[in-house]
């Protein structure tokens, strides 16, 4: 994903938009049995998907509760920065934040493990590491440190591997490669050579049509479709080991939680759960057309990295999160948590959706 | 899935239940300002995952209303039969009804593939295709025909192909076979000479112990594992092409539906969303834990349908759901839809998630 420096614009202008913010809205508040809180984001306005997904959130919400519980959405820069947001709600400056927790590596690494890991789990086995796997115990020793209570959010799926107009053949042909790549899989691509550099979203497609970057990769066939990279790269790298299954994140102000009746907070979480649901299903129904889009009315070239280098990559990646989550005691607990799920359910999707799709791949007529 | 016949009990105590039942609870029933449903399942009382999904939905609606909106659960056999579900609620019997599509062929074909088709879309695939694929409409459409607003509910996930004592290594050695799947998935089966036999879930560990039958599916591993077949049959088969993301439903009488204020409307949504979210989050946590104690604590050995079979499977599921999807004019909306759908999601699921998934099981080392 790609949002870090493409918000960066909106970051800047956010401790200005804070400062006349703060004073004019006291969180939370209560007029005639009304309880109003303050919700940031890390994305922008409307921004399809993650930003659609928040403006629906806070709707249900005051529709579930009849009014009694409304929440007043600040997007990227309107309250606060985008990457403000963990500091703001944990200071109880806003109650709640929609975001993604490896924007906040410097509260903790272990927040990494709870967005996207490099040759990590798909979005479907992080839910059930959350949900039924010991993950959300974990967040919430981890997040409550910071006075917060988290829930997972919505998945953008699977990433694709990026836009290239060179093709990629050998370990040799990453080195001295310029590419944008954030987080974690850009670590690991920069331990096989590659010039690791970070652009804001607006400058990536000039950057790549001019030759000052190689490659970038973005959020997936959706949103790379919308950014028009099919015109000035030849080559769409699969599959997208760096990010297979990105998840957002909510986090609320532990004393706003904790003042909410047992109803509202319900309502919180139910709609939290049901954008999970649903906000997921929309990139997964998303990608598809636009890949096809891409593919055969644009012209775009599909490459997969061969396996000796995916083996390659998935054992730096390996190093490179076990270095991260041997980071202090806390982040431990959590990498072992996340390894030992990973490896239980891969044993499982092995033999099961991933069996099944390997199956659905024969040359059989269908429909 | 195989709750079907297993469920066979339950329906034939339901008709009495409901008789008794019919007068005392009229609905829906307005006391003091609280809106009271009857809510009928076609599942056994808290059967782990489905019943107790069904038992947390019911607490979660009566918590997010404030105790305005109080749901009294009937589960299988309790007020109606397990498959008597659909006519109660479509009558205003019952309000609402948890249950699978595929359990009302005889209403429409087209219910089928809001359920579980062989060979076809998996669990995250479904969700994307009712909820931003068209597959809502036409499901409205369908079930409004009935009196009914229908909503997709949790996924049991992909299924097993079934519990053999006998490998199948060629397309003769299913001629003669006597196999337990229920379905569509056994219509496929019945096309390859396998005798198919529908036996209610109690039933089938003594007839699988006697040689009465040589092979059953069930549900998966988490299900699979509580029912013991390990101990009677020694090979596990896989890929479970006839169910690969089986989906539950609800649905609401219409009328009780209209009655609803938009707050109690949107708490029944979110409510529904929520359970598809976490439920079938759950699904994939105990699959996963259920194989390993199977393979590694109980030495169950695994075998995969071979290739030819798998092709030769795959052509006969193609013409057995064209021929389902050809029924009549509603059913052949949904097909279409469906098969277009299908299409364009395995496009991207090719280089998205199946694409990782194999790149993940390279030998590298990782964890």
């Amino acid at each position: 994903m790609s949002r870090r420096k493409f918000l960066k614009g909106a970051a800047a202008t956010g401790a200005a938009a804070a400062a006349a913010a703060a004073s004019s809205f006291p969180a939370p508040a209560i007029a005639q049995g009304i309880k109003e809180l303050k919700m940031v984001t890390s994305f922008p306005k409307n921004f399809p998907g993650l930003g659609t997904s928040a403006n629906r959130f806070v709707k249900r919400v005051e529709q579930a509760s009849g009014g009694t519980l409304k929440i007043k959405l600040f997007n990227a820069g309107e309250l606060v920065g985008a990457f403000e947001v963990f500091d703001a709600v944990s200071k109880g400056d806003a109650d709640l934040y929609f975001s993604a927790e490896y924007y906040f590596p410097g509260k903790s690494k272990a927040f990494n493990f709870f967005t996207a890991v490099p040759f990590g789990m798909t979005a479907p086995e992080t839910f059930a590491w959350i949900y039924y796997g010991g993950g959300q115990e974990l967040w919430d020793e981890l997040s409550g440190g910071f006075n917060l209570k988290p829930f997972i959010a919505p998945s953008t799926g699977v990433q694709m591997g990026g836009w290239l107009n060179k093709e990629i053949n050998t370990l040799d042909d990453f080195k001295g490669l310029k590419f944008r790549m954030p987080g974690l899989g850009g670590e690991v691509l920069r331990a096989l050579g590659v010039a690791v550099v970070n652009l804001p979203g607006g400058e990536i497609f000039p950057a790549l049509q001019s030759g000052a970057i190689d490659g970038t990769e973005w959020v997936g066939p959706w949103h790379d479709l919308a950014f028009g990279f099919h015109k000035v790269a030849k080559f769409y790298y699969w599959p997208g080991f760096h990010e297979p299954g990105t998840c957002g994140s909510y986090a609320m102000n532990r004393s706003t939680w904790d003042s909410l009746s047992e109803e509202h907070q319900m309502i919180v979480q139910l709609a939290i759960e049901a954008e999970a649901q649903i906000q997921t299903a929309e990139y997964n129904a998303r990608s598809p057309e636009s890949l096809d889009k891409l593919v055969n009315e644009n012209g775009v070239q599909l490459r997969k990295y061969n396996d000796e280098l995916l083996n390659a990559i998935g054992g730096i990646a390996g190093e490179v999160v076990a270095e991260i989550g041997n980071s202090d005691a806390m982040t431990r607990k959590v990498y072992d948590s996340y390894i030992k799920f990973r490896k239980t359910a891969i044993g499982w999707s092995k033999i099961g959706i991933h069996g099944y799709m390997e199956a659905r791949t024969l040359p059989f007529k269908y429909g």
